[in-house]
């Protein structure tokens, strides 16, 4: 069987039999509104943190995953899932509530791409019927954890990025009807010594070309292939210097088919200064956004590199400079 | 093939090719201290903090099984690990190190055995070659980050366990020398609403229970088929209610079968109050002490049943209950 370097390819083709996204009220204000399934009005959920809001988040987008697919939670083999809180706390906490078989998994931003991945390894390699992966952040919880707490007001960079409040969850399954899951490259980590919080697209970039380089040759495609490459939070920042370092690489992909979720999911009259990014974001436009585009044939063929920048507040506070990931699934027709 | 419920049978028994453990000073001084590879006199370990010092803990683990192996690091098709600390920045990091593609897994002190378990699984299924697992815990990091630094020599009651400063590294491959591993259950989320991070054995015993139960329900066992069921990191209080609770739920395992990593680590004059605790005590005892014992022969079929505290520092403060896990790896001749 097929064995790439550093990725899977899936012959049995996993079907997303179903997704379901959840978001916050600035999300939706955003073009993609219509995209999303549950747009909650209050940023607290009903809760009394923020942290609780991001999990009933993640809890909403699985439960609605589920109810979609018309499967009991008893039907779900494992669940696969990873967050930005100290402790992934979302997701396990989230995991108590479905009692579903627990995987968690940590990439930071790339967590629902690698929870993605191994769900649908799990399910090719028939040790799964059915698995949920899912994915949240909540802007309120991450931005108090890593920056500063939103109430405090700072003023941030033109580099800074917005952090998506939101949770994307899909159900995977062996045979159904949905967009396939074909393949998946698994991303080494990679640090230039960017060392900027408040900088995280400009770190995360070369971490997204070594992906996007590593699945072309490892399944020895180009462009050609794909009718989209998009990227999972680098924002305007980030996306520029990947399109740079693409073409340093010599890798192909014209400007209409490379894109970024961190730049899709807001208005530019929202105050998001670079883009979008959190786990949320490649979670709710890859789940809500993109498979419905391939669902309504506008899209064959995409390949999602979701980044995630592996630092810890420690770490920065530590010196030491911030090390990042992408890993890629490929989604088709 | 095998497919229980929340379990996965390897049929082509994937092999642990190799494993290597390195530990601070004080895990030196304990019963073990022959079966571990590094023991490190410095608990700095030359490092200017204690997160630094995991890291290289960590590395030292990697790049001792790497080097018995006699692969190269470019051999190894991933690298699986996880650990304590926030945004598990010891994988990381040691990942950055190692170039390794690599997936971040989070299971609290169960890590070892999720990453064991899936990469065995990747293996099995012919997604890899060879797999690299590893996990690690650092006393003084681990202390400061989930209670108070150990210079704030701070009281413990009975109940509260000693974090191991060590880390261990296994790695798999599909043929060669070695114990074998012939399965793994993925544990679901338990929580019995305990709330006491100096009391994580009591919380953890109901998850190790509920994942032996599902492994011996799951491969139609039960004790007959183990020489050895030794949990993660119960201690002595949560060892106890263990083996209460698995009396409670008719599930008979003799007093000389049932074992826990974290009693074995350290001797009865060594201050740890309950017992070891930490990533670091199940993946020093089982790539060090464990997997001797079956290499010799004196042990030919045992079960490892790591357990995690899901909870963070935040979540107690918000006064939330402790949701623990248990993964369980079947490890024979």
């Amino acid at each position: 069987m097929f064995q790439g370097k550093q990725s899977w390819m899936f012959n049995s083709k996993p079907v997303i039999i179903s997704s379901a996204t959840a978001v916050g009220p600035f999300e939706g204000k955003g073009p993609l509104s219509n995209d999303f399934d549950i747009i909650n009005e209050d940023i607290w959920l009903g809760q009394d943190s923020f942290e609780k809001a991001e999990k009933v988040l993640l809890e909403q987008a699985c439960s609605k995953a589920i109810e979609k697919s018309n499967l009991k939670k008893e039907d779900i083999s494992f669940f696969l899932s990873g967050d930005l809180m100290n402790q992934i706390i979302t997701s396990s906490f989230a995991a108590r509530t479905l009692s579903i078989p627990y995987l968690g998994v940590f990439g930071a931003c790339s967590s629902a791409m690698e929870g993605l991945a191994v769900a649908a390894q799990l399910v090719d390699s028939s040790n799964a019927n059915y698995v949920l992966a899912g994915a949240a952040s909540h802007n309120a919880s991450v931005e108090k954890q890593f920056r500063y707490p939103t109430e405090y007001g700072g003023q941030k960079p033109p580099t800074a990025q917005w952090t998506v409040t939101g949770a994307g969850a899909a159900l995977i399954a062996k045979t159904g009807n949905g967009p396939k899951v074909t393949g998946a490259t698994i991303g080494k980590v990679v640090d230039m010594g960017l060392t900027d919080p408040f900088n995280m697209g400009s770190a995360m970039a070369p971490a997204a070309v070594d992906t996007i380089e590593a699945h072309f040759r490892d399944f020895k495609r180009d462009i050609n292939y794909y009718d989209l490459v998009i990227t999972g939070d680098l924002g305007a920042v980030g996306h520029r210097i990947a399109g740079d370092l693409l073409i340093d690489h010599e890798i192909k992909i014209p400007e209409e088919k490379f894109a970024d979720c961190g730049l899709l999911i807001y208005s530019e009259e929202q105050p998001i200064i670079a883009g979008a990014s959190g786990c949320g974001c490649c979670a709710t436009v890859t789940y809500g956004h993109l498979l419905k585009k391939i669902s309504n044939r506008e899209f064959n063929k995409i390949l999602v590199i979701a980044t995630g920048a592996l630092l810890s507040p420690l770490s920065y506070q530590q010196k030491e400079s911030i090390p990042c990931i992408a890993h890629a699934v490929a989604i088709e027709n």
